[in-house]
């Protein structure tokens, strides 16, 4: 790789790590769907993965407009957050637990997108690439809304379920 | 590990992961302090520092109050971050260039802590524990305001001299 000079070096490189870390996402999404119980928890994912999906297109749009190449890097941060996701999955635990695990995982895994989004926006603004910060600020705030619906999910349902429910169904 | 059947397992099991997540940032921040070129930024990782000491000592208060054991788990999602971290020391790039990386890959790790100690802060509250929710709170503060600093000194300094400084000295 060659020496970063600039801040149009570190936006690449910025785009590259999230290249990595979405398509990561789009193979993990599937596993936190499938073992989701609650039926909102389920939908939510499954509503991410299209988005999620989407959000990559919009980095190759990107790649495509400044003529660099995002592919061949590995996040190694979304490698762990997904690590982290797969012990909730296989977490002995109450349904209702799990969920709640679950989404407390997603959340780091949104917040870890905000921060990097939160970046390669501000240097698509300073390098004034006003196309590059809308479709990142596009993302951005997708990813936001999607750690306010975890919440809402978490708050006004699982959690309550998972509040000394027992192991068998809940009323919902 | 026993098997988890409500909140108050799902809070023991969070604080697990932020104490390995607290102690594994604990070894990486004198790092990050040497490897920044900027002396704001190095003060705000030795601060920080000092600052991770006392939340992980918090932990320990909690886990007293609580009576459970939170050490022995290791957070693999930490692990992943903080290799990331330390990919932006090893990056073959200006000094400017590299603190803004370290930067941008520092407030992914605040985000992690903002979205994990947000969930046990809430998990706290639920189970009336006042004195664990307060405690959480206010480590969940201090994250909050070191992504802010972070953020600042990104916006007003690093990024500034990042874009397009000569390899040599800066103006500041």
């Amino acid at each position: 790789m060659k020496k970063i000079t600039d801040i149009q070096g570190l936006l690449e490189y910025e785009l590259q790590d999230l290249y990595s870390a979405e398509s990561q996402i789009i193979e993990a999404l599937p596993k936190m769907e499938k073992n989701a119980d609650h039926k909102d928890l389920k939908q939510a994912f499954q509503k991410h993965l299209e988005q999620t999906k989407k959000q990559r297109d919009r980095l190759e749009q990107i790649a495509k407009k400044m003529n660099c190449d995002i592919k061949g890097h590995t996040c190694k941060a979304m490698e762990g957050l997904i690590k982290e996701g797969q012990e909730t999955i296989n977490m002995d635990a109450d349904a209702a637990v799990r969920d709640a695990a679950m989404i407390a995982a997603a959340q780091r895994i949104e917040h870890y997108e905000i921060a990097a989004y939160g970046a390669a926006c501000y240097y698509a603004k300073m390098l004034n690439k006003s196309d590059v910060e809308e479709l990142l600020g596009k993302t951005l705030e997708e990813e936001k809304d999607t750690d306010e619906l975890l919440n809402d999910i978490a708050i006004s349902k699982v959690n309550k379920d998972a509040q000394g429910a027992p192991s068998g169904s809940r009323a919902r």
